[in-house]
């Protein structure tokens, strides 16, 4: 099929950006450049104002979450998982995001001609069990091979489909001035997890990845009826990219505390090393939640005594600015802006 | 996560398969061993016996379905359509195979880095054309950048959720003795496409991929309830191999006559050069149908209305026999069983 469209100019400068550059893929500006004038803009997609993590679509009058992310990370196995449970936990949990209870998964592997068929079999196992202890059902696959230097041992693509059974809109335009900002536990793990094998660094302690499934701590608060109006999971870009998105999108601002925010001393001293900041560096088991300041007591309760929140705390707030901008109070009692990531930080850090 | 279970032993023999290979994504048995030994028995998939190209779920009792597909052709612009087109026609093809209709696709992008930002929009613009055409949405997105030299220009993942609207199961399982099998257009044009760019020849006129969506084709035969048992459409392994599929898991035998089988001048002489057989050959705008004997001719004259099915014809018919064997009356009337693939035809041809 031709088309006369095809002549459409690029809504990318392709004097500025003749090629796709590593930074596309890194989580900061250049990547939301490529997606909301790109992607978002052709494909009509849901707006800035309204992207998160996954779609929702009604059936029935039900209503349903869809999402798909693809996982290139390298290496494919690192300390506290491999590329297998990151691709069910990230899309599960970019499924819990939308407040949707994560049912059913597919799975897209591309494989590199000369993949050890035990290291597939390694990940195949992983992908099972994480899919079992997140309570989704893996229902629907394919496989590809590419020819040997074509790829990279491994690539997998999962989409997930989810039930959202509550009437709230969890959802960057739901967040209000006063909302308290929880966040659910220590950052940069996963990133410095990847960044210590990739540069054969050695600590003390090995740093081991924070990937987990999110769904049930967001599922206790739902039962609980926690006010919830935004919900995002810490990955690319880290804490700093996920609250400038919805400040962005919402046109609010937002006050966070660094003395609240915590990053364990070895992930601490490796990010020093590596010259990389904690606030933007990827997490797989990490998100915030914007609640109703009236049930921030009910919802820290409630996470506290889940496994994936027992360090949960409140870490800010949105005042009553709306510069679509997120202040910082360092330690030291300064206040800064945390800007977006501009160039890309950690590569194929999922 | 780490897990006794990591133990148990690659349900490949790993002395017989220490490695990927090509033909592990390539249609053929290998493909298939891979797929039922490893994913379905380890994700408990439907097994072989049911196995078909969605899988289906229910949502306050609406029947759905669910699907998913990698795309890595190489080259990316062809003759006739483009990864982008193709990305949407393939995903759509699998949900109407199953007999749904297909409504949002997810569209996961891995990039090389280098790749030409033009080449991209020209994929974007493409894809965006093709899901206008099918009538479908794309709804959710992802994209990931890897490094030079790691991927091949541009992997495309589209993964669809379609809505069953009738109460008929197309399945292997439905299929029945003395069912007509209709074919719905000429064979191996989307493979020989590719193989004439790739070894640069050049016959009398351009051979262009036959890639179309097939949902259409197949909503005027549910509308007009036709009983459907069985859709399949013919893409990696060709007819043949969606035959031998569909023979084995219904345990039937199926008669085909080679002389219903439409294959074009120029395409049928290009398979000889390069010495390939158009039954395995690639499609990816032709399916076969598997229908009731008493609605043939209805079945008929619906497809030939068609743009998709102008061509269409019976092709064959399934037997009395059980041995899940396809058996072909040649030009010349001699009768020979038709294989599985056993190694890899064409490589990277969706």
């Amino acid at each position: 099929m031709k088309n006369k469209d095809f002549n459409m100019t690029c809504p990318i400068p392709i004097s500025d950006y003749p090629q796709i550059l590593l930074a596309h893929g890194g989580g900061g500006k250049l990547m939301h450049q490529l997606i909301e004038k790109m992607f978002v803009a052709t494909f009509s997609l849901p707006g800035k104002d309204e992207m998160h993590d996954a779609a929702v679509f009604t059936v029935e009058n039900k209503k349903l979450a869809f999402t798909t992310d693809s996982y290139v990370i390298h290496p494919i196995f690192f300390p506290g998982g491999d590329i297998g449970s990151l691709a069910v936990h990230g899309t599960v949990n970019d499924l819990a995001m939308a407040g949707a209870k994560p049912r059913y998964l597919s799975v897209g592997f591309i494989l590199e001609e000369g993949l050890r068929m035990e290291d597939l079999w390694r990940v195949v196992q992983s992908m099972k069990e994480a899919a079992d202890h997140a309570k989704v059902r893996i229902i629907t696959g394919d496989t590809k091979v590419v020819d040997r230097g074509k790829g990279d041992g491994i690539f997998i693509n999962t989409s997930g489909v989810g039930v959202i059974d509550h009437e709230m809109v969890i959802a960057p335009q739901s967040v209000e001035k006063g909302d308290v900002i929880i966040l659910n536990g220590d950052l940069a793990r996963h990133g410095m997890a990847i960044m210590a094998v990739r540069e054969g660094l050695s600590f003390e302690s090995s740093i081991e990845s924070d990937s987990a499934p999110l769904n049930e701590a967001v599922d206790a608060l739902i039962k609980e009826n926690v006010e919830i109006h935004c919900l995002r999971d810490l990955t690319r870009g880290g804490l700093a990219s996920a609250l400038n998105e919805i400040a962005l999108s919402s046109k609010i601002e937002i006050d966070i505390d660094e003395s609240m925010i915590p990053v364990r001393e070895d992930v601490s001293s490796a990010c020093e090393i590596l010259g990389l900041d904690p606030l933007y560096v990827a997490n797989e088991g990490r998100f915030v939640a914007f609640i109703k300041e009236k049930d921030q007591e009910r919802a820290l309760k409630i996470l506290n005594e889940h496994s994936m929140g027992q360090e949960a705390r409140i870490i800010g707030k949105v005042n009553d600015g709306a510069s679509g901008r997120v202040i910082i109070k360092s330690m030291i009692g300064a206040k800064r802006i945390v800007d977006m990531l501009s160039g890309e930080q950690l590569p194929r850090i999922c």
